[in-house]
């Protein structure tokens, strides 16, 4: 297909195309001209998971980059997750207390968390844990401790599903599944988390009760 | 306390809390001449409030202004879910095919976010699920169905723990506890899951049989 259709078909502007053709994010098409080239359904798939990593992931070029470069070129190393949530991860404060972090992973018994944390992805993880709690410290927002536990064991139940789903056929594979698993499925929990709330609130605030002071 | 002092306590430099006394997010310290205000623990609760909705949360300043209004004047509705998820909600498509999200809420039998859709907030909620489940599909990244029941059942878990902590006590304690809640709470969950994952993995790909493949 020429470009134009390449574009309709993947709802990306043209000039949005040649940039990303300029910045080789994109692999050239075949020139039947000149001036005009050939792409393919090759073409069509690498577009939608570039937009989907850019709108949905919020990754800025670089870190797009990275995650097409990983997706082409499997690293020899396994440390795929550790390279995926580097992609998307929220940059950590250093004067997070990294004690609460520990505590926590201690108690939860994720004892391979703590083996790992001299490794620079698994430091990382536990930086984005000592942040997000040191936030929550600062705001004044104490969270229950049977919550903060409800919260882990929930977050085990979907990793563990998640990390049994891993194809391990090829590198590529494991990579492409790790990799968009990561960037894509956060949105996805995020708004079930929403829906969810909207869902449970409805049993304990119905709607009606609060719209007409008179009824009940 | 002077401002010095305040910006000591919080880690917030003296021109952003000028910034933030301009814009009016801080209220003003009492004047103890024309030169020199005084400060109190209420400024420093509120500072790192802000920090922690700009930094954690990531929300641009016109959402933080939206976030303290709304804890400074509670609303007279009760949509504190729906105003709380607007803050923080990312830009839904408007070519997102919804009708696999509400597939996915009938299957699920959240039956009050589909009663609940003709409601702005509502709506908003059920984009955010179709937009995340058209990134998957347009990046050709196919989630099974028993993994989207999983994490299905897992956000329901933690929302019925989370709704079932709302205080009720006052408007303006519901109101903090809400939006902090979804603000805060989201990069918490995320950072568990990566953690989960990296737990997970180092139970299905011990680290040893990858660094040293002679061994087993």
């Amino acid at each position: 297909m020429r470009m134009s259709e390449l574009s309709l078909r993947t709802g990306v502007p043209i000039p949005t195309i040649k940039f990303y053709l300029r910045e080789r994010l994109l692999p050239e098409g075949v020139k039947s001209s000149p001036n005009q080239a050939h792409y393919d359904d090759g073409h069509v798939q690498r577009l939608r998971l570039i937009r989907a990593l850019v709108d949905v992931g919020g990754l800025p070029l670089g870190a797009v980059r990275d995650v097409l470069d990983n997706i082409d070129r499997p690293p020899a190393t396994f440390d795929l997750l550790g390279i995926a949530h580097q992609a998307v991860a929220p940059t950590p404060r250093n004067d997070a207390d990294r004690a609460a972090a520990v505590d926590l992973l201690r108690r939860l018994g994720w004892t391979a968390c703590l083996d790992d944390a001299d490794d620079v992805h698994g430091d990382a993880a536990i930086a984005a844990l000592a942040t997000a709690l040191q936030a929550l410290d600062d705001a004044g927002f104490a969270v229950r401790p049977e919550l903060l536990d409800r919260y882990g064991t929930a977050a085990m139940d979907i990793a563990r599903a998640e990390i049994a789903g891993i194809p391990t056929e090829s590198a590529a594979a494991t990579v492409r599944y790790v990799i968009l698993g990561t960037v894509l499925i956060e949105p996805l929990l995020l708004a079930l988390r929403r829906l969810a709330q909207r869902q449970a609130s409805a049993a304990r605030f119905p709607p009606n009760e609060q719209s007409d002071p008179d009824a009940g």
